[in-house]
């Protein structure tokens, strides 16, 4: 496996100054670890409610608030924007930043499904402006190892691969992920991860098998999805919104494993033994996470181009599909799809 | 969780005299754990070929050696009969052995399907005579605290039980474990741990789904198997001859979660955490494994039973079932099945 110091630094990407559109928890946790980790900046935040992105902009040091959405991407000294909203309104915010002029950063899950994603990406294209998905951890060194590792053949044949993403979210039914409306449930939020890390090793499989619960107001509270790839390989990836599992990876080839110790799609020490004795360990060498991909969009913004081969359009597209098809097996239909 | 040593000691068990059917590899860890933890000894091996009985016998001080099963099975001093032939003629042997009025513990898998297992035991049944698969990890100290704990309700409602059992087995086409007439596959062998365990935590499922490859024999070479329980529950099991796996075996409930740290099916750690942040490790404290199987069968032929609670005729049969079922969905069929 390549050691973590293959990859480009963060912290030497070029600048960009961010604006956040909807203040929540994961822009919390944006806003925290991009000024500390790169040189960029997050120079303002909108939300619907004012008082809300005031006090956002106050905890984080934040230069401008606004009280609409439009407020901030008419904002001329916004490079970029980072859509931190609901998965429900994902489109929309995205939509208003392109059209507006600015690249985007779309928190995963990107979109609802893969109509609205490809809605998304052919205004990008209409505009000839940078879009990406925020599935962070594709950017994470130790990801990167790993998925580099089994492309160049380290394990032989890959026969499994096993992720999950279980946790025990106590919140009650008001909050977005019980939301049919928002787009809750656990695909979209949990699953997404494991599904996203078995085609960043794999593509697109050849059968998918969705098995899950589903919540009485009909959102998915987790669920076992196989993703087959021709006769010989199987990823299995499950989800949770009601346990914490342990929320590892491994990957099982003909010439050997490789083991992502916990919460895999966080950074966490990697694994790589094969069956004629050789191992091989990738120790964790940073602090963060969401620093890479944000140095990513800082990067493709400044050579000028409008997307990413770390997550391309397609294969976002080709997520979606997959959440899609699980979805559908479930019998999980959001309003208004 | 239960202490290991909530359970009776093998060492204080009542003494048998072993004769084991067909040495081989398992056999050569039978007759070597038995009489080192246990009050019991082996005093008699029987084979076709009266050169391997002898040479086994000398490897392991066993008095008596026969060059016929039929032998074996009418030597007078053997109290009980391990048969640890291939998975083709586990019936063959054990009806033999029940047929001379000996009891028998018969190496897992128990027969080669559900048909047989049901032929097996009606023979033990109309002969009133102990019967038992020798699926010795139920019988495990650690094994059985966490089957107990989880029917305890620790971790609540189980929602998903994951557990592997994948080898690199690079032996060839020639071994047993790629003939489709000894039975071979990964099914009997290797996949039949984790089914075993989903069983023994959560019953018979509701639905079984399979997706394996197979050799060009049409042999298993590995599968993952999905398990149904209502709505909420899914077990995956997943084996592999081909690749070495993690073995680890997890099961997250609604209150918390139990790990087996590795080779979950052998003597290994287990660890329990609940939600509430309570947490309970169960160190390994014996060594050995075969020794808890077999000193269940001298408790129970001592007293006059014919089953064990621990591996119920019943239990064998239904994991018999599951394993059908998973064959006929990838397409296994062993010659004159």
């Amino acid at each position: 496996m390549r050691p973590a110091d293959a990859y480009p630094d963060p912290a030497d990407a070029p600048a960009l100054r961010w604006g956040i559109l909807a203040p929540g928890g994961i822009a919390r946790r944006f806003a925290h670890e991009i000024p500390r980790y790169t040189a960029s900046r997050v120079v303002a935040v909108g939300s619907r409610d004012l008082g809300r992105a005031e006090a956002f902009a106050a905890d984080h040091d934040i230069p401008r608030a606004y009280g609409s959405y439009a407020e901030l991407v008419a904002d001329g000294e916004v490079d970029a924007v980072y859509v931190a909203s609901p998965h429900s309104a994902h489109l929309e915010l995205a939509s208003l930043a392109l059209t507006a002029g600015r690249p985007v950063l779309v928190e995963k899950s990107l979109t609802r499904n893969a109509a609205e994603a490809r809605e998304l990406f052919d205004l990008a294209a209409s505009r000839g402006l940078f879009a990406m998905e925020a599935m962070w951890s594709r950017f994470l060194p130790h990801y990167r190892a790993v998925v580099d590792a089994v492309h160049d053949g380290a394990i032989g044949e890959v026969l499994t691969v096993t992720a999950q993403h279980g946790q025990h979210l106590v919140f009650g039914p008001e909050h977005r992920l019980w939301d049919p409306a928002l787009a809750g449930g656990a695909m979209l939020d949990l699953t997404v991860y494991p599904l996203s890390f078995a085609h960043a090793l794999l593509g697109v499989p050849d059968q998918v098998h969705a098995f899950g619960a589903l919540s009485e107001l009909g959102v998915d509270t987790g669920e076992t999805v196989v993703l087959r790839y021709g006769e010989r390989t199987v990823a299995v990836a499950q989800a949770s919104l009601e346990t914490a599992m342990a929320n590892e990876a491994t990957i099982a080839g003909t010439h050997g494993r490789i083991d992502l110790a916990g919460s895999f799609y966080t950074p966490v020490e990697v694994a790589l033994s094969t069956h004629d004795g050789a191992s091989w360990r990738l120790p964790v060498q940073h602090e963060g996470g969401f620093q890479f991909q944000a140095a990513e969009v800082a990067r493709r913004v400044a050579a000028g181009e409008t997307s990413s081969p770390l997550m391309s359009w397609q294969a976002s597209v080709e997520v979606m599909e997959l959440m899609d098809e699980a979805r559908a097996q479930l019998g999980v239909v959001f309003p208004g799809e």
